[in-house]
């Protein structure tokens, strides 16, 4: 029996309110020269005081040495088992873009690069260009035919944008042109099946197409596309944990994730600080909030520290909106580690930490890395926070007689 | 999906190499006269240093409270999930001495050991005879004729040796003639499955007859078997990582073990330090190394306390000769505990410590069970330790988009 079955049976409903505050790739690695990451180098005297009466540790999102994608991060902090429910980010991607994706559509995600003469990636994000320009490229895009498909481009957020594909007998079992990497050419996407031989034609076309159309408009010349999915049903957070849940993130992908496991999308503003408006304009609607913090992990794949440790520190000013709404249970943590000193996102254990009336609260003085090493909840998996978070609302029922 | 599934999808070939250095058997219990463990007492200045810029932990090769076998303990190093890849000790012997095992072959683990003249076992080990004489008695055993099957029994090293059964419809199915302790009779071999019987009476036979051979070898007067078991293939290391894995052991079940999970096995004498020169003779060649140090477990096992300290100290001496060779992820850590007071395998979970550049460094400043206790990465599955230096070794791309 899956977590999701277990906790099904035995979830409530009461009165008891939980938020669940994702500062996205919230773990780092110490700045050389000081040995602190970037939590640890932030002023968070609010993080610090929460910190204080709560019991706090260590996930694992996926497991140990694992670096999730965004998807499998979120998914199991809602509980979800990420390596069960593969779900790929073209769906993702297109479910934050309020599009009608039907079940056999083909979605995909694409970014806006820049290519040299020669077809090389230089830069897989195309500078970040402008979301104004990106929408105008996708529009450029949506004039591509290819024969038998219908084709919806529709831009995400600056250099990414996503691709819809329907049509007959359409396949995701195709692979990446995105190589991931700078210096190489995009792949040529290939069949993983005999039966998604047309599709990865199809997707080849259109690329292909799209190189000639973006010709011209340098940095952004070239396209490169991923997680080629279609629809897939996942329980709904509503049905197995008997919650009314609604997210709050400015992102669109973190939109679409939330929709996907059944939150209502609630509207928020672009700023960290109206996110937690948001919070408290609905504040008596639900009794489930996701609030998304998208900054920090930006901040740490350009490998900014000092820029991810301002983001935090505005996370930490701007808490007690949330504190003084008084939740029964916060949640404060991180989908996955996205150290600056990587660029990327990382395996590493992301802090966590607990606050309830009914905690226990652990000798943790502080919200870091280190400091959670000694906390309470020890290291654990990701899809535990939910069952812990529930738990500590009142909202499950004894296991068992 | 399994751990090995998940992990072949994502592996990616690096420049990076690891190192994991197992000293069998590391874990202890404390002595009652100073209250600290073998491995407390020892000095080890170079794992203490290691220890301070790593990551440490303690690890449950199979799972809390289960003492492991040196079969499962290793499996569980290299990743595999040891109660999915449950082998047989015959064959892990079998494999160790270069015969060449067939897929229908049984295969079994034996024991020289003293019986005194009632029959029951007073050393489980014959006073651990040389090889020599294990080899001398080897042949004899060898020139005992049981009607539709081919016997082979060759020496291991010490008391140890393999005994192998070729014929038609033999089945593994059958129980061990080894008591597992003194003061009893050894256990006549049961079938386990009807279609076993005929099994269990040929091994019964082999070992009366092994007796009346033996009647005059005192202390090797009897054997004793275990660990019946037939080859089954495992998904190799090099397919499962995309390593090219070798390994040092100076013991046979140890080198078998490695060859089972595809390494190349290397040239090495007997001593420690030879182990540590075969590493460096090596180092270009490959970017995994497995090194096994036995004697810590022979000492705990002979409830030597003194000498499990001792061949501690000389691992931590000859250390130097690996951290020269700057490895991008080392892992120091055991199959499982063997403290010298209880004069066997058990369940203690096993320090480790895992040092790499982007390891994110505790606050651990020795090598020991009481400081692993406040390791950053917890208290976790034996399996997990590879997916972490993989994932240390920038061997792993991210999982999901």
């Amino acid at each position: 029996m899956d977590n999701l079955e277990l906790i099904k049976q035995i979830s409530i409903t009461s009165p008891g309110k939980i938020v669940l505050l994702v500062i996205d790739g919230l773990g780092g690695l110490p700045n050389p020269k000081t040995g602190k990451t970037e939590l640890e180098t932030a002023s968070t005297p609010n993080l610090d005081k929460l910190a204080a009466s709560s019991i706090c540790g260590l996930i694992d999102p996926v497991s140990p040495g694992i670096t999730p994608g965004s998807t499998p991060g979120h998914l199991a902090l809602f509980g979800y088992d990420p390596v069960k429910y593969n779900i790929g980010r073209g769906v993702v991607a297109v479910l934050g873009i309020d599009f009608d994706l039907k079940p056999d559509d083909i979605a995909a995600r694409g970014n806006f690069c820049t290519v040299d003469s020669s077809g090389l990636v230089t830069d897989r994000r195309a500078r970040r260009i402008p979301t104004e320009k990106c929408t105008e490229l996708c529009q450029l895009l949506n004039e591509i035919k290819i024969e038998g498909v219908k084709l919806s481009v529709r831009p995400v957020r600056e250099h990414r944008f996503a691709v819809v594909f329907r049509g007959e007998g359409l396949s995701p079992e195709i692979s990446d042109s995105d190589p991931q990497q700078t210096g190489v050419a995009p792949n040529t996407v290939k069949a993983l099946k005999p039966a998604a031989r047309r599709t990865a034609d199809i997707a080849n076309e259109f690329i292909a197409q799209a190189k000639a159309t973006l010709a011209k408009h340098q940095p952004a010349n070239m396209v490169i596309l991923r997680g080629f999915s279609q629809r897939q049903k996942l329980p709904s957070m509503g049905d197995v944990y008997k919650l009314k849940p609604a997210a709050i993130a400015a992102y669109p992908m973190y939109r679409g994730l939330a929709k996907l496991v059944g939150m209502q999308l609630l509207k928020t503003g672009p700023a960290i600080t109206d996110e937690f408006d948001a919070l408290k304009q609905n504040y008596a609607d639900y009794d489930f909030f996701f609030l998304h913090i998208k900054g920090t992990d930006s901040a740490g794949e350009d490998g900014d520290f000092n820029r991810k440790v301002s983001i935090i520190e505005e996370v930490d000013k701007a808490l007690p909106a949330l504190t003084g709404l008084k939740p029964d249970v916060i949640v404060v943590t991180g989908d996955h580690s996205t150290p600056a000193l990587l660029k990327s996102h990382s395996w590493h254990a992301v802090p966590v930490l607990l606050y309830s009336k009914w905690c226990r609260a652990d000798r943790v003085g502080g919200f870091s890395e280190t400091a959670c090493t000694m906390g309470g909840l020890g290291r654990f998996p990701g899809t535990q926070v939910m069952p812990l978070a529930m738990a500590n609302a009142l909202k499950l029922a004894k296991f068992g007689a």
